[in-house]
């Protein structure tokens, strides 16, 4: 059974894993002060045209996020979310756990806009009420939207309004920046973030995210904090590999790029049965609302996550591409689709 | 130049990357759920003879032991630890900043004897104090000694009547199990510790560490903890690919073996040399004490950290082995040694 | 300007005051175990018809949830609660800080009802979600309703099906017992909750909640926790002495009432004059909305809140009385809403 | 029997009763807004000297220890202590329960100096262990030692040669700024640390500490963290009047200088008889080391603390007064003393 469940079954692109074997013998300084880490640094800030950021390597999404907001904020500060994101649903309430309330703000396309920061802050008055001081987005978000550059610029004007720190869950963003319509470059998230990270686990590395911070009041004492909450990897030379080898040649967009194109296909072809979108996403993430019984037939030969129930005869399903998915697979995918007769 | 800084300077054992590789595009479940990490857990509880303990895999040893402690104890519960102990000295203050305080004990031989256990409790009488609830120990230690079955069985006989955890951080655990003159097996260790773990990525992983919980009280909602800390994970299967072949051939051994041998060479020189020893370790580090002009010399070809000075003339320097080592780099170091004239 | 805010701008019931004058040479244990908070647990027992309880004097009510909710839960465990949950909206993210996420379940009438505790559960599914594990209520709740003994048997029976914690806020439990139409006991709170507090401060005490543990399971070690978040009175005997005093001569009860017969007289001269509440509660807040003018008017004369815009012409107020709530004061309030011409 | 274990045995000084029952029915804002607090905060700062200084009410000191610590560090920092420090005994560990390690230095005289600062700084190098960023002092010390001029400068030199915080617990600090040799005022305390507190609870009033915030860097948003770690009391009045009342005319000294008078005569009729001081105290904690059976006969008419065992025979006790004790006591105590033959 093939499974388009998510973008982290299988291994690592190839070149990863050369880079592994061709400098395994190579003695290095532990915990990200080797030299790989130092040249993976380099092609980044280079592939963002900004010397100033302070880049720091991770295993995990969850462990980057919970480790930098706890690092970003006082204990009273609170951070601002749509009710989709990641650190809100799916992180075992890691933020909380460090002490922080994340305020959910009901979002309809699972983006978080200026108008719902200003609403959040209008409800905390005083010191009875934590105080919100990070605005938390996802991009791509959680159901596979993207965030342009006049919503940034939006969101930043309001953060800068208001003292706001700005930070960005990029477990997903190599997609989103390759995705039809992305007006966003590394660059202008560079610029404007004060805080980001770029996934690698979602797009061909064995695991590792790229804290990037942007905001020098942000950076002091960063690698403690790292320490502290049990991220600072031994070997961290693996993670300098892998984010060389995917900044090299850009290898980093053609993954992101393949999967977008098999979601693409995928897209398309539903459009043209006829089947609707849960959300309009432009991603990795497809949410197709099927009637039960293509569900179940399509059910019999991939594997993927039913998503909501859509009335009583209609499922939403999530299929998600990768850097590493079979076209051959998606097209007989689409080859059951296509010929379903309900 | 040869570093004798850590056991991490390198990436993995051969044997390892091939596992990688081979297994690369198999598309597994995330988040320890997969085949490998299924297998791994088979392979180490025939190795401990023991179908109950429950298994869980870490990136990392500072995150297994917060998980795990934080886990264990309920807000008011301290650990007691020798005062070398890791967690004490060496990870950012991460299980305080889980809320728990580490009640540091005197030791001589960095080893926490049950004598202490008993001081320890004894000096927490009511509820204006922390309860002591927790025995950490590592084997071996930060300074390179091992416990012995008959120290094990004391402590274990002194949480019992106490109503205390039994914790061993095993970062080192191999080369304790190999050491000359050790008579702990890993099934005693299941037997005797509510909670252990077995670490890879001192041991020839890429990284990892086996948790091993024995305790059945200690079981329930365990994954919870480790996605919570940001420890799960994403590919598992990196983790169980790891531990599958580090057991499969006895290759956790082996390498350990190997660590200690390369050890045991440097030890015996020395002693022939007539330098004595900081502590006189049996595994993979060796501290000798040595005349100033020659710790300078030796810096000029290896690697390694000065630990102590030790009188106006002599520092104490910390030499490691691993499964990674080359012998005729330590032969070479040897030679510096034997040939020096003060 | 008379003020309506809240039940805490007075000192405390005048007998209060004498008892702690009285005893005030006295010598006395300190932290609670003296002889007043003894004999006040007694009552409370008595009062309660139940030996099984403990009790704990605290100062004030952020300080009891914290204490006991972080003291109940494991570190990945959640609350549930009310979207309007005084922990959620008015105590600063105290529950937050001590790690536990508290899941808001929105809610029309301020309780929070038994099937929005399944939907909760519903919604978590794994670990890679919080686990819930306590349903907090307030009673009366922030806006001034009260539970039925019905619903707290069903909030109680769907806590025993799934295994959770259930807690009760009683900040103003003594107005709830006092209510028209009330139907539920103290003695029918210590059997149906696994924890709750009756609340002094607001109730006629300086200061003072008493947490009555009624599940042995949450008994053990307490008041380590109450120490370690800084809520062990020094001179407990003033907490002792409050609550001996509230509870011997139902002092606690005809404080309330006096309370709740001032609310009633409020909402009864509202009701003729043809105002609605925004909620229709009945304890000692009451929430009319009138027409703008009317609101500018009363403020003139009047302390309390602006609750919440109703419609461009009208505003929603909050009217607190308590049990030193001057009778002429409410009268001519009453008088001022009557004579209103808008 | 009498007690001279502690200074928190009785009620309050009757001239605070006083105030409380003659304010009780004023109408006041919560939270420590109303006017009392703001004339206790205004005879503060002129007993200070001191216009700049922020000052926030408590009702006890380890919540008050603990909101500010928590409040005035990051996650990785952590506070240095002697090892007999208040925070690191008899606070339950308040303080890491917040998430911070605190630093023992070994001490002789419970006082911690400039000296041990810098050690401490030594030994924490690197981002794998705390950063330790805040002085912790105690005075008058556990054991009744006060700090001199000096040596508060000395540490204030090394704190600003570090960059590090400087807080003093001034749980007894009235007894302190009493005793015989201080050369200390409230006006230096304001002037050399960054925040430090002024004890009420055992100096006379029923409970009370009034932190004093000098370091602007620490004065933002400080409410919230009362709030948060359940520490604002919501008749804020009641801390209002005390400070008032105590320093209205000097109560406040007058009240300690009496708990150092009966002190100094306890100490003055040991000295006489010839019985050595554990610690050569001059506040009002006095801890003589007696024979074992004059502490047995003393124990049939006092209650105190057994501190130690001083060899087989003798044993170190704790006699504590205060502004309540009862001079005809002390002669009693002193008559058993003197006419004790071994």
């Amino acid at each position: 059974m093939y499974s388009f469940k998510n973008d982290y079954s299988e291994g690592a692109h190839p070149k990863i894993l050369e880079a592994l074997v061709e400098n395994n013998m190579q003695q290095e300084e532990g915990y990200g002060m080797d030299t790989y880490c130092e040249e993976a640094r380099d092609l980044l800030r280079k592939e963002m045209d900004n010397e100033q950021v302070e880049i720091h390597f991770f295993v995990g999404g969850t462990q980057t996020n919970l480790t930098a907001l706890a690092a970003f904020l006082r204990p009273h500060e609170a951070v601002i979310a749509a009710h989709t994101g990641h650190i809100l649903v799916h992180e075992t309430g890691a933020i909380e756990a460090t002490g922080h309330k994340v305020i959910a703000m009901e979002s309809t396309d699972s983006k978080l806009h200026a108008h719902q920061v200003v609403e959040a802050l209008e409800a905390h008055t005083d010191e009875h009420m934590v105080k919100p001081k990070l605005v938390y987005i996802s991009n791509s978000t959680e159901l596979g939207n993207t965030y342009s550059l006049a919503e940034l610029h939006a969101l930043r004007q309001v953060c800068d309004d208001h003292g706001l720190w700005f930070f960005m869950d990029g477990a997903r963003l190599g997609s989103a920046l390759c995705a039809q319509g992305n007006d966003v470059t590394l660059k202008d998230l560079a610029e404007l973030l004060d805080a980001f990270y770029i996934g690698g686990t979602k797009n061909g590395a064995l695991f590792g995210e790229a804290l990037v911070i942007g905001n020098d009041l942000l950076k002091p004492d960063f690698r403690f904090h790292i320490k502290q909450r049990g991220g600072l990897l031994a070997k961290g030379r693996l993670l300098g590999l892998q984010f060389k080898t995917l900044f090299e040649d850009r290898l980093f967009f053609d993954l992101a790029n393949h999967a977008n194109v098999m979601a693409d296909r995928l897209r398309e072809a539903l459009d043209q049965k006829g089947y609707d979108l849960l959300v309009p996403s432009t991603t990795n993430q497809v949410f197709p609302i099927l009637p039960n019984g293509l569900v179940d037939q399509l059910e019999t030969s991939y594997g993927f996550y039913r998503w909501s129930k859509v009335g009583p005869d209609h499922t939403a399903i999530r299929l998600v591409t990768s850097w590493a998915t079979d076209e051959t697979q998606v097209d007989a995918l689409i080859s059951l689709v296509t010929t379903y007769h309900g």
